[in-house]
């Protein structure tokens, strides 16, 4: 018998209700959920209790409710653990959602038939260091940037890829990308949209001073390494847009591919081209003038 | 008899070893310096001391020791008080500088006989608004801007020109920039360069969310508003980069044409796209493969 | 009382029964109409015939039925003679067209009781120049553009603005614009959005080789130059994409402000930014997210 | 022993002059050197003709005299034999020749020792279909391109990758490149560079009428159907830039990995990026400020 994880995004109030009928629908089946013990409580299924760092030994599958965001954060926990995840879209269209609220019970259905595909999505791993000395790692499904403060003059970095030297960028910062995150913030700096089927790192420099500075895409097993010359503090390292340090001048952040995927439940393949057309080109269907 | 001001920045020390050669040049030419006292005493020149907020009536011209980033302070000061402003280079090439250290003679000869033109760049002036009133007002020679921070979530704001609405952006934040300001951070954003003998105000997203966001020109007596919807409070608003205010959601930014200009001394008519080519393209030569 | 002249796009089947309707409504309610003698046949109309060059004497505005394309058309003859022109879209939305079909009846009234703005749009006057000898004149409402054949090698230009050499430029070609232009062409090669009522002069390389060659917004006094530098054949001047002359190398096309403006009719001020919005950003209605 | 064939740009007076220097040293050295017979009788060497369809089974290396224009049209024809080709630049400065002129005797000396690296680049091969029927294949080294002629209006095509609809698009064409090609053509449009040591296909839009198109980055195994939509003829497939075939309406490109590979002759890894910066970027030695 299958057993389901099942993590929400609890501030919205519609991912309570879908967890709802996600949990009614599950146990209808026949299968099994977890749930965190505090969500257990609030869903009225004490019995469904686990504590979240039980999850990995114990789930077939993790449901994830809410939006990307979520998805990326439950992403850089369960991808060690290699745990498939299906997002459940809740709020605005997604790029890593695959259902919505409305189709969750044929959702279920497939899942239990074991109707559908399983996508591994490259991941990133930054490393941060300071005089010397590794401070951090970090697990990235969409991308690693570095940034400056919104009152803070432009930074400067140098990039090194496999310790040869390439280039010195100027400006509110780099982002360094996999395929997956190359329609999230990439995108917004100008770089471009690589299918989630080619192993690849973007190096996108976001608004440079040097006009010859271009969104940049690497081999799979290119370390690219980030140093800091900012004449100032105010500059962030990013994880996914999410985790935060605060960097100094002389720190390094190198990156490189994870060992770890993320895997997503999806249910068709190449899929990606129809999300790209509805998210970021308002859907013109096929025929239709764009 | 002519007098001239002289500031600099302190930082530099090429600029007091320049400074201490121009109050020579000016003297020995028969004409009056003065400098701020801290300045006159550093430079063994007490005569010469006069507190700054007193030059605008007894100065001619104000030399400006420093790079970009030094005159753009100067020019906010002295523009209400129409004083001609000469940047001298001290540093790298700068777009608003017009003479090198190297040309002092020359410089300080032409500027005697009136063999100059003057160049009135047009400048803006940005009214900061919480829960309806005025919080502050600012003057900007290059650009007003609208950032997040470096950890935060995007920032997305509305934008009204002269009361019509105009769109939303979602993005890293906007820059509302003069024609000055069009080879600064607006480049950086993907901005057109505007030529500073057209008045026009420039609307040019930063990494905006929104793939259809583009950057806009609009007409020097269109009135700006921002409204700023951020779900947190990272939200910067700066003015030529330099000066910065903490934003709050629901704050409004109005930014309009200044009734003021920064008047620069210039060698000569439409040099500006020698600078362009120099500064931004490397300086192809005419007639060389570019 | 008030003459109407009435011309279409004869290829569209739509805008032949959008005529038959327009003349009916226009003579109902007592006003005149003139058509072009072909156009008079086909609509029964052989009383309203008049030749098209004797329009410009005898009508006070002209219904224009079709796409953008028509308009451009139109306008580049009527705008010597000052006749306002009132674009009936049929067809895709476009930029330049104030009234749908649907709105006839609606648009006749407001015509006939002066309830409209008239906007004036700045419009281009391109020199072509071949051995030092005036070749062609061309007026354009859109753009003038120069640009390589499909098979040809990238071409170069030298480009000078009022006399004093701005750069050179090698790609596929460059497109000079107009606001009004802002939104076509010059804006799928990169150039930003400018609001009509600012009188300026657009220069946008397109696919430009080098790196650093940026958009460019000129003052609508400068006078742009532009000398053929290719080493083929194969260039060609378009005007508002549609006119077209064949290029030489040593060719030079001089671009200025033409003495003319074409006269649109509009039913409100600054409504630019829907029809921006709508057009380019697929309507994202105010309020909701983008 | 080894033998080495020799080809130049004929155009070139200064590729003579080499070509006469490189024969001098192979021989000088003891190896052999073959000469296309025109060739052969230009540079007094009537014993080393030898017809350039006989290269393949008669050489180990060709050295290629000339710009990277010369050298894609070599790539083109002896990929298929596993040539390893040496570019020796001759002009400007270029992508894919190694070595200068005035290394000759250096470069004659690393090659008789082994001592340089041998670097494979994907290409691409393309099949022009009309009503059903391939008329023609290409191989690009660089790109394959769709585009319309000068004075033609927009085309539009549709995109499909392994059968499944990506986009459409509208505007002045598209060109699909491998690595290599990505900082040619493909960059001018504003592409990505891509690392040649990365297998990848870029699509990239050239001035797209829809603002939302952007480049894309595919897997070496995709193939992209192009569909040609466009109202009219004028409308060219171009192979690296050079040869040209005119399609029509209805014509379909489809464009994949070739089965060869262009094998260059390089003296170290990773060298890309050097000629990034000098070629692209105006040489900003590691260390300076940008």
């Amino acid at each position: 018998m299958k057993t389901f994880g099942l993590v929400l995004n609890r501030d919205k109030p519609a991912a309570w209700s879908v967890a709802k009928r996600l949990v009614d629908l599950i146990l209808a089946k026949g299968a099994r959920v977890v749930l965190e013990p505090e969500d257990a409580r609030t869903l009225g299924r004490p019995d469904a209790a686990l504590p979240r760092a039980r999850f990995p030994g114990a789930i077939d599958l993790l449901f994830v409710l809410g939006g990307d965001g979520t998805l990326l954060g439950f992403a850089r926990e369960f991808a060690p653990h290699k745990i498939p995840l299906l997002g459940i879209n809740v709020g605005r269209l997604g790029f890593l959602s695959e259902a919505e609220p409305d189709d969750l019970p044929a959702a279920v259905d497939r899942i239990l038939k074991g109707d559908y595909c399983l996508e591994a999505r490259m991941m990133l791993e930054a490393e941060w260091v300071r005089d010397g000395e590794a401070r951090g790692s970090f697990l990235a499904l969409n991308d690693v940037g570095v940034a400056r403060g919104s009152f803070s003059r432009m930074i400067t970095t140098t990039v090194f890829v496999d310790g040869v030297y390439l280039s010195r960028f100027s400006g509110d910062g780099l982002v360094v990308a996999t395929p997956t995150g190359s329609t999230a913030y990439s995108l917004s700096a100008g770089g471009p949209i690589v299918v989630p089927h080619l192993d690849a790192i973007l190096l996108t420099p976001v608004a440079p001073h040097t006009l010859t500075a271009r969104p940049m895409v690497l081999a799979p097993q290119d370390e690219v390494s980030i140093r800091i010359e900012a004449p100032h503090d105010h500059i962030g390292l990013t994880v996914d847009g999410q985790l935060g340090v605060q960097l100094k001048p002389g720190d390094e952040v190198r990156v490189r591919r994870a060992p770890h995927t993320t895997v997503l439940v999806k249910w068709k393949e190449r899929a990606f081209f129809d999300v790209v057309r509805r998210k970021l080109q308002g859907d013109p269907p096929r025929g239709d003038g764009v």
